[in-house]
């Protein structure tokens, strides 16, 4: 089956030439697959052509003429950016000329289009973007990661739900283990939104094995780990900051002498597959789960190779038929029955 | 001068050994102080012996009969535990047998026998843990690490302002450069707690720099970093957990072969000297700041090292009056006078 991904060609740090050259790469990989460019077309084609690629039915170019910047506000950009990419490449997946649709823009923006275009699944309260987190073992799935800044315990309950039936679909988990994240893994830790989260996990079927803390992330021990989108977010950044300070001590301490330097030399191929096993750009994009269709969120400063890989993400969903199948696990199990009571943070 | 403290023989993930030898390790090194150990006299002289520390007048034993748990909850521990280490060695602050504490057990119960044996500084709705973070460049000091779960808007900006004297008169910075932990720059990110109290710092005189993102921290550009007690400690477990997974990564890559093997033999002392950096052992304690008295914080997992290391912060804090100096800049710069409007987060 021939699948269809729209791309949003102008978001991002770097403009379209990444994300073009990501889409040529991820065409070339794969024989079935089309990616519309969505953006501005002069653009789009003077990067195509740099690339040496011609006219190519399976990249065509998609007009629209603006962009939503990084820095802007989602809601306020959408109401005046009309013929903003992102907002034309989710029409393209509502219209049914695309199945899917990957953005390295502003990730906020590309929530609010996909919501505004496709609408959500039955019973979910909020759809957030689930990222994902290399470690010792296995790749964790952390949601929410930055769509949802505010949330009620309820909303936390089924990010892990949803985090977990996707987990299961797509990775072929059986029982994935889902972990809310705390400062202590006693029942009683965490703040007012984290304990009473607590107790909506502990009774539902779910395979939850409790409050968990920051550092259990990198265990391998989980599969998914639920926060809400400003610690979430927070995490992402600070993990990535950190796992780059952390390259840039270790090659200053061994620039330090030449025996060093030489040692480097001779590791240089552990170095290697070290970074790899840490670049994010391995992972490819972090998807939106809760939506009647499928969005992907890459990095924005995402390179031509995190693109393809995200695109790939997006290409897997679709083929696997993942919202479908999340869409019917929501409404056969019955998992969103929980009760949501007033709350209020403890804090006044 | 001579300086006294009080250390908590009993606290901590590894019973009192670290404890004591850290306390002989400090009055070895600095010859003006004093450490009461405060605990079961009985296992406190059994590692004394085992250290070859005969009776010392700087190593007194002060007995408490009772130990908070790591996992219990501090109100109930406090309650329950009227003769445990913690509250035994505050009270031997607050009678003036003592000059500060420092203790690596329970930090939830810690802040609050340190709140209710010592008192609040005048205006200080909350006192907080301001925990030492590594970077490229400086250290930088993030508060709330802990003590302080769900906050006003007020609680940070009170963070902000006692870490920034604290970071002024310790550090002798001046005016430093104070961030708000969001997740984005832009004036309007962040949740509904981020978003007010970015209003009240932008609108005090303290030199502050903006919202700014997790991974920025890293940057050695800033020298406070202002959070709520539970997103600071989610931070600190997750960056530790992060420097010690990678650390392990790095490892299995490089033990995969003989030359890696042998160019890290070649470079070892550069792994070395690169572990030193990010130990957070080198950096002792972490200080409790709002108070009418001296705690230090350190890690449950405390080596020796690191016990020593947090003693010698408490000294000298104490040797420079830190407290006195804080509490007159505070009541001299009126830099509490913030409005503290309603506040209910924007997650209904």
């Amino acid at each position: 089956m021939a699948i269809r991904i729209a791309l949003d060609a102008m978001g991002g740090d770097s403009g379209p030439a990444p994300l073009v050259e990501g889409a040529a790469l991820a065409m070339a990989e794969e024989p079935e697959l089309s990616v519309a460019l969505v953006g501005d077309p002069d653009r789009i084609s003077a990067e195509l052509a740099r690339l040496g690629v011609g006219e190519e039915k399976r990249l065509p170019i998609v007009p629209a003429t603006q962009v939503v910047e990084m820095g802007e506000s989602p809601m306020d950009a959408l109401r005046k950016k009309r013929d903003s990419s992102i907002l034309v490449a989710f029409r393209e997946h509502r219209e049914n000329r695309a199945d899917g649709v990957v953005s390295a823009g502003n990730s906020g923006a590309t929530m609010a289009a996909a919501i505004r275009c496709l609408g959500r699944l039955p019973g979910v309260a909020r759809p957030g973007i689930a990222g994902v987190f290399p470690t010792l073992k296995r790749p964790v799935l952390m949601m929410d990661v930055g769509a949802n800044v505010d949330c009620r315990p309820k909303h936390l309950f089924q990010f892990g739900v949803m985090a977990s039936v996707y987990h299961e679909l797509c990775f072929a988990t059986s029982a994935p283990r889902v972990g809310l994240l705390s400062i202590g893994e006693e029942r009683g830790k965490g703040n007012a939104l984290v304990r009473k989260a607590h107790e909506l996990f502990s009774n539902s079927a779910l395979n939850y094995v409790g409050n968990i803390e920051g550092g259990d992330i990198w265990s391998g021990d989980l599969d998914v780990v639920v926060c809400d989108g400003f610690v979430g977010n927070v995490c992402l950044k600070i993990s990535e900051g950190l796992a780059e300070a952390l390259s840039r001590m270790l090659r200053d301490e061994i620039t330090g002498s030449l025996s060093s330097r030489l040692g480097y030399l001779m590791s240089r191929s552990a170095f290697g597959r070290f970074r790899k096993r840490i670049d994010y750009a391995e992972y490819g994009g972090a998807p939106l789960l809760g939506l009647r269709g499928y969005g992907i969120v890459g990095h924005g400063r995402s390179s031509a190779v995190a693109v393809k890989n995200a695109i790939m993400v997006a290409a897997d969903m679709i083929g696997k038929d993942i919202v479908g199948r999340i869409g019917k696990k929501l409404e056969r199990g019955g998992l969103f029955d929980v009760p949501d009571e007033d709350f209020d943070t403890e804090a006044g």
